[in-house]
């Protein structure tokens, strides 16, 4: 098993649009920097949360330059470079590498549904072989609620065996805790994310490495503190706290509520915008997330990038 | 409702592959052409069986590009424009456009899930607005199987009623007659397609316009010969023999198998490679299925280009 580049609490960082629904670059590079300083070890951009499926590939790598350019640090970054089509992913995942991003995180294909587990494989084993570079570090992408087909263990076994250098770890966005349970079980030393906050705890007891979590955008502070604390007695109190925030947030649809409530913070109405097929929440229901997570601790960046 | 620009039958070209898994377009336009002398009366390439969502949508460009230049007529074109991603959707479709194709086939935004018939309509209402242009002609592309969240009736009449010039058809391929049933009857005079030669006859008698269908590929003579003669008392009987060959095709996953068809027609070993996720099947697999299917009175083109 390779050493660990990332542990801790990553946030798949949103995406700031304009009102053409363009990304905007230079708002996306200061909220990286405010999640870093709240507490975020690092970042993956164009993940899920960050609307990436909703963005060519193009423009995921013309953002990921423009972030670099603005000083963050490509070792915190673990961007998402999966796609539908291989040589989408390819590109993408050559050009973080090329750019020395720390890893990348990457799904398997997503359109064709029942693939068999030797089709994914070829999949995974086709970018890592065509990217070619001893740098990469792939950290596999497991969320079927979005893909419908994961990846099952022993696929990941069958990566880990011939690719172990490149594939390292995995972020497990099941929602199911018996898989993450399992992939701790059988993958000792692999580097297990939980895919959510709400079993940052329990992943962090059964020897993972943290979490790569939406709400991590928005509550970076007080999850990195359970992330430091998780061998301390009020662990599962802070675990309750950070839960309690979470299910608040996703009254809502997960990525509108959490820009709503960036733009409540921030007086800048144009967090707002979500590309289609996502629908904006109002100023108005953004206000009143705030207020109601709030009141259960979480009160944004004290410095929100407008 | 506009007059229809496609009817009959069409089939998601396959696409043919090198063996570095390359579009290779020579051969992809010669067998555009043989379909079109077996009787398909269109074409749809970049469908579901062209393997479209394992390309990019520059490799996709490219090759609609170098198809026109071998002489395929615009007009008889209905690509596949779909993707995840809005820009990459917008790119696809404008290029089609502007080549001058009879129309597109648009997949609704296919990663994320559970989202709002509203998220859907703002999605296709923005491709519409943001190509643009009075000649485009959607063709929506209804497909649960593969986008698990298909397109409501009330979503389609909403998109009818916004853009009735653009929104003219759509490909049904959600496998349930009871679906494409209740859109001939609510949406008389739209152009719906039956999205699987099973469901040509009662599509044609319940006043569909044709089928968009994968086996048109290898199966494409029969199929027209139903569709000529669907008035006639032998129909029933023709709509029995094209679906024994579907199913005898479908015995193996359907890319795979009818690429593995086209190599033993042809001789062309190559025709047998497929990207993952797909597997191919063996040259001997291909074989065996050429040997059913002639018993079935599908013997493949006279001349298959290879």
């Amino acid at each position: 098993m390779a050493i660990q580049a990332f542990t801790g609490v990553l946030a798949p960082v949103l995406t700031p649009f304009d009102r053409d629904l363009r990304p905007n670059a230079r708002k996306l590079a200061a909220f990286c920097k405010s999640l870093l300083a709240q507490g975020c070890t690092a970042l993956a951009p164009f993940g899920t949360n960050s609307e990436a499926n909703s963005m060519s590939v193009e423009e995921r790598i013309e953002l990921l330059d423009q972030i670099l350019a603005a000083g963050i640090d490509a070792k915190k970054l673990m961007p998402g470079t999966g796609a539908s089509a291989l040589t989408d992913a390819v590109r993408a995942t050559r050009h973080a590498v090329a750019k020395g991003c720390g890893g990348v995180l990457l799904l398997p294909p997503f359109y064709y549904k029942n693939m068999s587990d030797e089709g994914f494989y070829r999949f995974f084993a086709e970018v890592i072989e065509r990217v070619g570079d001893a740098r990469l570090k792939v950290y596999l992408y497991h969320i079927p609620p979005q893909t419908i087909q994961g990846l099952s263990r022993d696929l990941i076994e069958r990566l880990i065996k011939a690719y172990p250098a490149a594939v390292v770890g995995i972020k497990d966005s099941s929602g199911d805790w018996n898989n993450t349970a399992a992939l701790l079980k059988r993958f000792p030393g692999f580097g297990t994310f939980a895919g959510s906050d709400d079993f940052l705890l329990a992943t962090m007891r059964g020897g993972g490495v943290g979490c790569i979590t939406a709400t991590g955008n928005v509550n970076a502070r007080m999850i990195r503190k359970l992330y430091d604390a998780w061998q301390q007695p009020d662990a599962d109190q802070k675990q309750a706290e950070i839960s309690t925030v979470r299910k608040t947030v996703q009254r809502h649809p997960m990525i509108p509520a959490m820009k709503a409530l960036m733009a409540a913070w921030s007086g800048d109405q144009d967090w707002l915008n979500v590309r289609p097929p996502f629908v904006p929440l109002s100023a108005e229901q953004g206000r009143a997330l705030a207020a109601d997570v709030a009141k259960l601790g979480c009160k944004g960046p004290e410095m929100v990038p407008a």
